[in-house]
């Protein structure tokens, strides 16, 4: 029985005297991993390749990653980022999730309700001017106001000279400060979907596991001014896809990552925090799938919501098992004394930064017994509800001064608020209602009747009718009476009796109270002491560990490769042969049916083509879509999933001994599928024009 | 994420006051598990159905399990049971076990060199003469040589009524003897076989794994005075095979099992017996390996013992795991606590049966520093050094009275001996100078120069020159020579001058005097103690559990089903399909190359058709080859590993619920090969016949 050990060395990179694994890390554009890519794959790109990797790719305002692969602004991304889109101009007669879609023709291509794309132009460093912008002796909140004015004037600044969307984004918890301007895509258009039997094949069971069988991959395209974007930068679609131990970068968006946060933050994720979160997942999932199971529309209708609650679920389940884990805890313990011995050696520094772990340990004390109430207090998991804050808080915000206004309601934001507040997407009151009165239920079980949130919401009437009020006589479907709304402004949406927005009327100044004590209690503190933190951790090992994910650009890489599990191999690739076996495995008992296309097309294509491949580069939710790009620039397959080993990921990169990896769709497997099943001739040229 | 407990409810049936889990069990025909078929599965099989159970089911003295499929003495085991029969067909010029054999007519049959074919034809119960015939007062050691006296007079006896061949067999460590009496076949010839590639797809890696896509299957046939033996009691191949759910039931030979073993003895087994297994296994595995990698044909030769020797190695290491597993050897200390509980209720019987626990803590005591010996202290390790070592003891116990021989050597066991004795079978001597080079100098490293195995077979000379001359000199590769020594007698053994011959007389003394010490110190304890424990567990719980495995026909069952792992599902079945996956997944690196044949013929069958499959059963080594039987008496499948999670199941029961499972390969997929893909159409319809 051969043992991980003896197949692969554990190879460690000693940077400035910090220990970073093989392949780990989320590297931002200023500081690419240049030197690991030389010593580890002789890798030295130029320039003008960073650039490219960095111009043909995009974020997609629905949570996930995506590219250009064509000049003429096509964009590949996962079916399952694509999803939310696809439900949206879904009707009970025409189901684009499970039926898939293609548009022959630019023509045929459908406008999605209300996605945002967004392609990072330049960026530039502004951590002196926001730090700086903070008095010293004043507290921490009053610190934190004034930072977050001196980012609006520099947001501000921006878009006046250039007209984009620009954006102050922190580091390293306010160790470092970026201004970010963005290209901004806000026409966007689907062009090709497979059905979702087939980019989902084995479901929930097989989410967050490898060997894999799914065609995880969409395409839509960015218009401007009507017409197909112009995107020069793009990557070219490989024929041939990734080979085994091949180099691979991946340019995506990762979500969130809580690497460096002190231990105090930590055992609040896993003592309250995760918990918290599962609950409120699970309160959602609850009502969502009661109400699916009310016939075939109500589960068209909800399907979307399940799919992502069941991966939040699986994934949380996952980070928490890494947190309880005490061998895994341990190490972070280790790291956390490694830096404050490392610190302690430094006493002026020290003296200034150490008692940054108190301040942080202190705040937290707070936090459990406010958390119910901070997780409970709102209605955005309702759409409807969510729109009806968000016109609300739009009201209250579009009075102050734009630097005084919280982050999604400056000018420069508005645009992108707008295009989510006036979606044209349908809503459908009755699953509204069920997800509503499931979470308001769940809100009074948890919180009590006395409770100030419970109490606005309902005063002393029932969770059933102020939902069936609210849901079922608001006229906030209507896209023209919330375009109505917004353009009335503050007199019109604090006038307005239409019982949704009376609603959020009512516990809005609850949400303020606890935004307020979070923003003084937790979020200054975090702030402040995250500034002290990361200025500690530069002294000790220099700028040698990227910053915590947070929906920003960011570079990760790595090889294509296998890993032991147990006592055997699992491969690089899976084939198209799988998919068959695994659905004839389980006699094709849902979630392994086989797609009817898929058995029709059985003796009409190779199944011997690559259909997923692993790689060890270190991802997390939001690089779903993300190119992985070959050392020539060429797109070699779309990330879309992590297995099972790696989903602590969100706390420490889980090493390649770990047999921890990134899951993608083979290029190989997407052009032989596009060809030979999916018969999408005019997708296919585009891809493959030279 | 859902749990394994919410999926599968635990099953345990209470039966006479003992936890016997749901499907657990290899039970002897004496005692078939009828009441736990009849509430679990609604299954009453008439006394004919289990007759016919019985009489088609054939123990194979290569050490697996098999039966006839055909009136016409057409047996079906594993390829990995006849490979050692097919590895002596071959030779340099053409390789049975690399390429597989088929002979389309009887007269093709090739006569395999020297296995043996056993059925049980009746067996009874003969406990009461065996113990008492141990006189009481007497020292153990003379109680086990009055038992072993009583015993041979009862084959003996049996021999003489039936012409049978009758072995009295131990069960309960002496709880119960029951005398059996089996129809012996002695010219087994080869009908097919796979080529090794198919048969043993995934190698060492994969074994023990599960999902899977082994044809683990070949045929042979029983032959009595040179025409197929006519065996009315067969199976009829099924060409459904199983279905999901589906009840089962494996009629086979499980060679070992330590269930019923006190704390002490399992304690040994993890503490000194399982690493000391493991130095042996490696030790030969080394030598074969080292050879192997000379050359092609050095290869070929060493190939049977390298497969069985990591297979072995990959067992006993799932074994230790679970040993050394505080939770599963804390249920083992529950159980063992439970049985001494029950017992000390009934005063009388707890004053007479509790000290055997003691006396066998006692006697293990002293077998650690004894046990390098007795597992050094050998030649049979090759196969040459084997055949000297039973020729030197055939001359020393022929002599005796046939109630004093050691059990191998009386009268009614020499037929099977000499098959052995006198293989045809060629033996390389290149391969057994390597395997007795590297045995002696293991034995050397560990036992020292001064050990008196060790002096007795090297005197002052150096392993090299006591192994060059033993092994190229002998004139043992010669069967006329070795049947005139046999045919000599004692007298011609004891003067031969073989330089083999006289190296076993050097070391039988030493071997003798510690098989001495073994039967005295151990095993008549062990044997008289065992005696005590039984009827100490016998009072407590009844005959409810099943005894320890010791190659000797039982009955498994349970059902047809998947399992869980990790998040995901695992399918009842594989397919075709899956193998093309895995091989093509791993770019047919060996030893995941597809076998030219499945290259040639991919177009040719229906690759949807079930390949291997897994059953709850209760199955160890032994059990290999043996059938799965359905409700009608069909074969449905034939058993040929099990999974990684049920590798403890040496010394329990890997539950359901854990998703221990035994592998099988399903009839379905073997027709549709032998069909399509072999076009051995004589076998199929041999085999199909109404």
């Amino acid at each position: 029985m051969k043992k991980i050990s003896t197949l692969f060395a554990s190879v460690l990179l000693l940077i400035n005297g910090s220990f970073v694994r093989a392949d780990e890390g989320m590297w931002t554009f200023d500081n690419p991993p240049l030197k690991q890519w030389k010593e580890r794959y002789n890798f030295e790109p130029t320039k003008g390749w960073l650039e490219k990797l960095r111009l043909a790719s995009v974020r997609l305002s629905d949570g996930g990653s995506a590219s250009f692969v064509s000049p003429n602004g096509l964009i590949v991304t996962n079916q399952h980022v694509a999803n939310g889109q696809l439900a949206k101009m879904s009707t009970k007669a025409k189901d684009y999730v499970k039926d898939g879609f293609y548009a022959r023709t630019q023509a045929e291509e459908v406008k999605a309700a209300d996605i945002e794309a967004n392609v990072l132009l330049s960026f530039e460093d502004v951590t002196a001017g926001v730090q700086s912008s903070a008095k010293s002796g004043v507290s921490d909140k009053a610190a934190a106001e004034q930072r977050k004015a001196a980012s609006a004037e520099i947001e501000k600044d921006c878009v006046a000279k250039t007209g984009l969307k620009c954006e102050v984004v922190s580091f390293y918890s306010g160790g470092e400060y970026w201004l970010y301007r963005f290209k901004k895509y806000t026409d966007i258009r689907i062009v090709f979907a497979p059905e979702e039997q087939t980019s989902f094949f084995g479901g929930d069971y097989d989410n967050f596991t490898y060997p894999r069988y799914c065609l995880d991959v969409a395409f839509l395209r960015a218009y401007e001014n009507g017409k197909p974007a112009a995107t020069p930068d793009y990557f070219k679609f490989s024929e041939t896809g990734a080979g085994d131990e091949e180099f691979v970068v991946l340019p995506g968006n990762p979500g969130s990552t809580a690497r460096l946060s002190t231990l105090a933050q930590l055992a609040y994720q896993r003592d309250v925090g995760n918990p918290l979160q599962k609950k409120s997942w699970e309160t959602r999932l609850a009502a969502n799938e009661a109400y699916a199971k009310l016939g075939a529309e109500q589960e068209r209708q909800a399907s979307p919501n399940i799919r992502s609650l069941r991966n939040a679920l699986k994934r949380l389940a996952g980070q928490q098992e890494g947190l309880l884990n005490p061998r895994q805890f341990g190490k972070k313990e280790a790291e956390e004394k490694d830096l404050l011995a490392g610190l302690a050696k430094q006493l002026e520094l020290n003296r200034q930064y150490a008692p940054a772990w108190g301040d942080v340990t202190r705040a937290y004390q707070a936090l459990p017994k406010m958390a119910d109430r901070i997780a409970f207090s709102t209605l955005e998991y309702s759409r409807i509800g969510k729109i009806a804050q968000q016109l609300v808080r739009y009201g209250n915000e579009v009075q102050k001064p734009n630097d005084q206004r919280l982050a999604d309601y400056r000018d420069n934001r508005l645009e992108s608020l707008k295009l989510t507040m006036l979606s044209p997407a349908t809503i459908y009151p009755d699953l509204e209602a069920a997800i509503l009165a499931g979470w308001l239920n769940e809100a009074v079980k948890t919180l009590g009747r006395g409770d100030p949130f419970v109490r606005a919401a309902l005063g002393d009437v029932d969770v059933g009718e102020v939902v069936n009020r609210a849901v079922k006589e608001t006229k906030l479907y209507d896209v023209a009476f919330r375009r109505s709304l917004v353009d009335g402004g503050a007199d019109a949406i604090t006038r307005s009796t239409d019982p949704m927005v009376t609603l959020a009327r009512r516990v809005e100044p609850v949400w303020r109270e606890l935004k307020e004590w979070n923003d003084t209690n937790i979020l200054s503190v975090e702030s402040s002491a995250g500034e002290k933190i990361s200025k500690a951790r530069f002294a000790v090992y220099g700028k040698s560990i990227p910053p915590d994910a947070n929906f920003n650009l960011r570079i990760a890489y790595g090889r294509v490769k296998g890993y032991e599990e147990d006592t055997t191999l699992v491969p690089a690739w899976t084939t198209f042969y799988g998919l068959y076996d695994r659905g004839l495995s389980f006699k094709e008992t849902p979630p392994y049916d086989i797609p009817q296309r898929f058995k029709d097309k059985r003796n009409s294509f190779q199944l011997s083509m690559p259909l997923n491949f692993v790689y060890t580069a270190d991802t997390i939710g939001g690089t779903s879509g993300a190119p992985v790009v070959n050392r020539s620039g060429e797109f070699v397959g779309i990330n879309f999933d992590s297995n099972i080993q790696k989903l602590s990921n969100r706390y420490w990169y889980v090493e390649e001994e770990e047999g921890g990896r990134a899951v993608g769709v083979h290029s190989a497997g997407i052009l032989e599928a596009l060809r030979k099943v999916y018969e999408t001739q005019e997708l296919v040229a585009e891809l493959t024009a030279k």
